[in-house]
């Protein structure tokens, strides 16, 4: 099966995915039956590039690493990302799939939304490592891809390439799931759980900014916004719910935190930052982020560090939990991955 | 989809099946379009059946309780295995299903492989809760399935109905297991956790089968058979191994596990009966089942009764885990529920 990709954002997600591809191509044809190939980029920083018979992966890489131009200039808002939907759209290929990598607009998922929309009107299926799209418009784009008969995938909002959505959608059918809790924000698990050995919050926040597991802008972490996100799209996905971020009772972590993290650690307890959900009785959804102390037997309090876990609470298999060692650049890039193979099987020809 | 089913075994779980089947005919037809119907059951103790336009199953149920035949006599070893899926094969359905529920032969796997064997030849596709076929004959009947364009799935043989083969399968493409620890026998665990309270092996062995939770015969779960079929099952499907439970290196627990068990918790460690496998330099894969020492933060230690889980060492991911909370009956009529859709989905017409 041939498959044409354009990928619209081009940061750090989008070059390991593109990386990835090129490691797992064998794996690909062999196992799947899939030939991929990438005729479109648009990027926020270095212009977009169109080439209907397959960019040349090695020289875009190089180019976008040496900071030059892909080619043809641009410049926000448009990014280049009608024209590369557009190439996709006019593929002949067995599949067409968007592959949306932008950041996290927080105010309103924009312009991730708008590029999701875009494709899908076009004719091509979308796969976005963004939360913004499943976090504030979750109802509309899965009501467009499903009248359009494509599909809207987006593995990689939540614990990176860990299945969660994909686990809920193909292995676990005809049940329902209730409600869940989870640790899904590295970034604050790191820090608390530095807090409850000893570390103040600020040391421990540089640390990690250094280190490059915490962002320059550490707000969208620590005040819960991330997590936030990530529960509003899962609450939206798996409880049917209809909220934004903005609509989680959220309440962040702070140089008070430590304090709080030390007192629990020393009652065999554990202070974390836990995003949770379920539906209330009359059957709206409340979900909320907030720093919970845990018990020493929560799976949730046991994650240190990178790991994060969600628990799905059903009415059949009673609590399910899956939880991810470590994740990064390439659990994301992966994600991708296994979206793209799950769209292949869906619409095998 | 019209679907008929046969059902090889007809004990707690297969009733379990049925009655599960009824609960979600709605839920089945609404979202998955498959429209269910039982026309043969065989069974140990109480003969068998087959109605070609399908079996009154509250009838069935009602006598199977009442200690009554079915219609049909049988004994050992024949079961009427033989005319029921004889009857299944006849179908003119979109999709013939068996549904093999008898108990683990740790001898062989017997007479488990030959129900799949017969079934698959007769062009029926096969669900099974039985550890014996993939434990004992994997590659054979994965083979044979694929030969002959037809399923073989076997979800409720590790954790019930916790998703584990279907997670590999549906959800983490192109990528390579290396290995995997897990926790995944619950009488043995409900042992052990008794034991680092206090309790001694003998009392607590008692208060399960008193509680239903130890077979009579408890030598399949303490001396570890039952974790070694499920080890080489995970072993062979999911490192391409060709081992049998016992190539495993098997250890169980007994009496003198008590006071291992309470030093091990009186240093914050947990003593629990660990399955594990890996690929070993040369290809090779190496299983065992024994009780190890584990350290506070692993996810294994943290397991008290009925919960168990698995970790799954990747390539791309890292280590992956998945928990139950707590097993049974259910979960695992529900694994046979599971396979069933998936069957359906994988070969829609």
């Amino acid at each position: 099966m041939h498959v044409d990709l354009a990928l619209v954002g081009f940061g750090s997600v989008g070059r390991r995915f593109v990386r990835l591809l090129g490691e797992r191509r064998d794996r690909l044809c062999r196992d799947h039956g899939l030939e991929c190939r990438i005729i479109g980029i648009a990027t926020r920083r270095h212009g977009w590039s169109v080439a209907r018979d397959g960019i040349n992966l090695s020289d875009v890489l190089a180019r976008v690493e040496a900071g030059l131009a892909l080619g043809l200039p641009n410049g926000p808002p448009a990014l280049g990302a009608s024209d590369v939907i557009s190439a996709l759209s006019r593929s002949a290929a067995d599949l067409r799939v968007m592959i949306e990598t932008t950041t996290l607009n927080i105010a309103d998922g924009q312009p991730a939304i708008a590029h999701v929309e875009a494709a899908l009107d076009a004719g091509c299926h979308v796969v976005t490592a963004n939360k913004g799209p499943a976090a504030f418009a979750y109802r509309r784009l899965r009501d467009r891809a499903a009248a359009n008969g494509l599909s809207f995938l987006f593995e990689g909002a939540v614990m990176d390439g860990i299945p969660v959505f994909n686990l809920v959608r193909e292995t676990m059918p005809a049940i329902d799931i209730i409600g869940f809790r989870g640790v899904v924000n590295s970034t604050t698990n790191h820090i608390l759980s530095a807090m409850e050995d000893g570390e103040e919050f600020q040391p421990a926040l540089t640390r990690m900014q250094a280190e490059g597991i915490a962002e320059a802008d550490p707000s969208l972490d620590v005040d819960g916004w991330d997590a936030a996100a990530k529960t509003a799209a899962l609450a939206n996905v798996l409880l049917d719910a209809d909220l934004t971020p903005h609509g989680v009772d959220r309440v962040g972590i702070g140089p008070a935190s430590a304090s709080a993290a030390r007192a629990a650690k020393a009652q065999g307890r554990r202070l974390r930052l836990v995003a949770s959900a379920a539906r209330i009785p009359g059957g709206t959804v409340r979900a909320a982020v907030r720093p919970i102390e845990l018990p020493p037997d929560d799976i949730l309090g046991r994650l240190r560090g990178m790991a994060n876990a969600l628990i799905l609470s059903t009415d059949v298999l009673g609590d399910v939990a899956i939880t991810q060692s470590s994740g990064g650049l390439t659990q994301t890039a992966y994600a991708l991955l296994s979206d793209l193979i799950a769209i292949a099987r869906m619409h095998h020809a």
